[in-house]
């Protein structure tokens, strides 16, 4: 919250600590919903059905889209029939489908009961789509035109339905089975002559996703062809819905999120950070964590079956965690890197020698840098300053250390490059192929490396 | 590339190779900008400027824009002044801007010389912006109204100039000296009377950003407000500009990669994976895989410190990834979170407290849950299996290990919630905070408290 907002609450809880709800309302009416919605989530529980009642009807159903499901259900269940009634016509078609999904079932059960059969039939439907498909997010108002409309004809139609659907600045040309034949903006609409025909003027050439299409697509056609709107059309061809760009903002930041959280080896959650329960994080975190300490018995057995080796050359023990840092640094950096360009859509799987060649130049020169680095390092400090290596083997063991580093770095970006794109293509999420994985995998082959290299140069 | 686009593709370059040109201008006369530049990108460097010369003029101007600087180049060196004048005319001022601020000095020079005085004077006005302000992703070119226009006169206005501004669906209200007073939507006034007055319907409680505000706070107020544009005013509270959603949807996904880039230690790049060279990949990498490589000199230096003690009880040794691992990954987790939560503004430096108590509290459930089924692990595969722990001190090294993994835990996740939000108020970018600096400081950590119990426990 900033400055202003943090002012703005301080003025409400004053007003409605002093019930002052005329000039309570009068501040209110002024402001965006988000921030209303905000400050009345700080209120106590059985306030807020006071509050909620203080806003004009239409500001009062865009306040309660943007609470959160809990809030929506206090709500709920303190309206009569009547004002659940109001608050619904207010909603679009998205947003309606959107809280009865959320709801408990008798609460949703409540809430289709106060619907009228249009309106239950529509939202039914929108609740079949898939949770991740464009169907899920579409709404189903929209501005349909005709073709042997005249442009005059079409702002008649948009000025009688514009009310009640969420954009009218693109329009859909339909036909009589609701085939799509081609959309005009409402640009185009006014900088013609009132007499041109739709027919015309729309554009043919149209950008649309299936019901079924993923939503992260369909968001980054929103991004790729900068649009307002996009028409969602059925396996007939027939117009459906449409998405707009509000939406695929929404999506595009889950979507940013969910790959952030998956990169960083936690189960995804839709909640936000501070209103997922204590239990709820830990069922999110646990997994992983989990998953990859029994997983790092691994490293742990390939240790424990040197260790009669080590004891003799117990100085390369203290290298351990740089070279598996190293590794896990260098793999992480490449997988996040090839993860992130699949999600935008940069690369794909036919580019995966392309990629491969990049990576196997960009980790020859990090790995020789690092290197030699390492190696006046060593000498300067562990071997001239601090003596740490063992007797006799000073020179073999710098060696190994600076060996080993090289190696792992080409073999982690390497493993970074192709595990995400082979596991795109196996149709898993390649984000789940970042750091902790990877990492995890590259600890076992280090070491397996440095063993390897100690055993031919000190050992 | 979908399966349709690569269909394209080939057939564009069939007929290229067999100099079909009329045919080619009507199947790219049907494509999208975007489209269109991506395939052009495959063609040679010297073909480009063939095929761009066959789009339409208006076509040409928006597949210019969707070009790299490299491409943009090739193409502004292979025009005609008149030519460049051309394309300059359709472009809209920011991308405008965006251009000649990517182009090299002579090049630059050359397209400022090819546009009018009043052009030139935008353009420089808008590079005069620093690089992450509003200021910088802005357009000079709305809609403006009077308060004492009607509807009707608003029409007008907007049939009139609308075809050189980026957006009509917003129009501003301003005063004598182009003061905001407020804004109104292209849907209100056509759901008005045609002879309601401006001044009447405008929306006074704008939503405004600042030219010197950051974008990226700026993106967020489209992803918070639901809006498709927000206008920008100076210091005096005059219109300068607006952002479109498009551009705002740009800044998000810049934003989230950036984001992701720094979590795992890269330094941010604007240019797509495949577009940056291997020596730019190198250096973008290179600088934190050095310093996280330096700094594990300390754990090498605790490891060393502790050589003669470990060799009497060698098989601690082989724990020390699994722990570290660990460690690493629960602060990762926690930073993650954190770091997200703040970018998306769900969660404020005075929310500190409620942060580190809710961290704590499931920070102790996750190390206890682990440490006891790493005990039955241990137990039964490493004790009674595989014999791994020094004759004696079983059950002291089997405590040890699990004691720090609780401990390593609750560590992990209050250093992971700590550091991103101090970071935050100290005007730093909290991003820097996850792993990998982090998992740094935590191996370090986690040492200590290995050793420091096994000293107690078994030594």
């Amino acid at each position: 919250m900033d400055e202003r907002l943090l002012e703005l609450e301080e003025q409400i809880f004053e007003l409605i600590e002093h019930r002052r709800f005329v000039q309570l309302k009068e501040v209110l009416s002024e402001m965006q919903p988000a921030d209303i919605a905000e400050i009345f989530e700080e209120a106590k529980d059985k306030e807020i059905p006071v509050l909620f009642r203080i806003l004009p009807k239409e500001l009062a159903a865009e306040v309660f889209v943007e609470f959160d499901s809990d809030k929506q259900e206090i709500l709920v269940n303190s309206f009569s029939d009547m004002e659940l009634r109001q608050v619904l016509d207010e909603l679009f078609m998205d947003d309606a489908a959107a809280i009865v999904d959320e709801m408990p079932a008798t609460v949703a059960k409540r809430i289709l009961k106060n619907t009228d059969a249009n309106t239950r039939r529509m939202i039914n439907q929108l609740l079949a789509y898939p949770d991740d498909s464009a169907g899920s997010i579409m709404t189903t108002e929209y501005i349909d035109l005709k073709r042997n409309m005249t442009v005059d004809d079409a702002l008649d139609r948009i000025r009688k339905i514009g009310f009640d659907t969420e954009t009218i600045y693109t329009c859909y040309v339909i036909g009589s089975r609701r085939t799509l034949f081609g959309t005009i903006s409402l640009r185009d609409l006014l900088l013609n002559s009132k007499d041109a025909i739709i027919g015309d003027l729309m554009d043919e050439n149209i950008v649309s996703a299936h019901t079924l299409d993923d939503k992260e697509e369909v968001a980054a056609m929103f991004d790729r062809y900068d649009m307002l709107a996009i028409p969602v059309v059925d396996n007939e061809g027939r117009l459906v819905g449409i998405v707009t760009v509000d939406d695929a903002i929404d999506v595009i930041q889950e979507e940013a999120s969910e790959d952030i959280e998956k990169m960083a080896a936690i189960l995804p959650s839709e909640k936000t950070y501070l209103k997922t329960g204590v239990f709820e994080t830990f069922k999110s975190r646990i997994p992983w964590l989990l998953l990859l300490m029994i997983s790092a018995t691994f490293t742990g057995a390939i240790i424990s079956s040197f260790e009669a080796k080590l004891a003799q050359c117990i100085a390369l023990v203290a290298f351990i965690p740089m070279l598996m840092g190293t590794g896990g640094n260098s793999g992480s950096q490449t997988s996040v890197s090839v993860i992130r360009a699949i999600s935008l859509g940069d690369i794909e799987f036919r580019d995966m020698m392309r990629v491969i060649w990049k990576e196997l130049r960009v980790s020859l020169i990090v790995g020789v840098v690092l290197g030699i680095i390492n190696f006046i390092k060593l000498y300067l400090v562990d071997y001239l300053w601090l003596k740490t290596f063992d007797t006799g083997a000073e020179f073999g063991e710098m060696l190994t250390i600076c060996l080993t580093l090289v190696l792992i770095v080409i073999v982690a970006k390497s493993l970074g490059a192709v595990l995400p794109m082979v596991a795109k293509k196996c149709g898993l999420d390649p984000a789940v192929m970042a750091s902790p994985l990877v990492t995890t995998i590259l600890d076992a082959v280090s070491l397996l490396i440095y063993f390897g290299i100690a055993a031919v140069l000190v050992l």
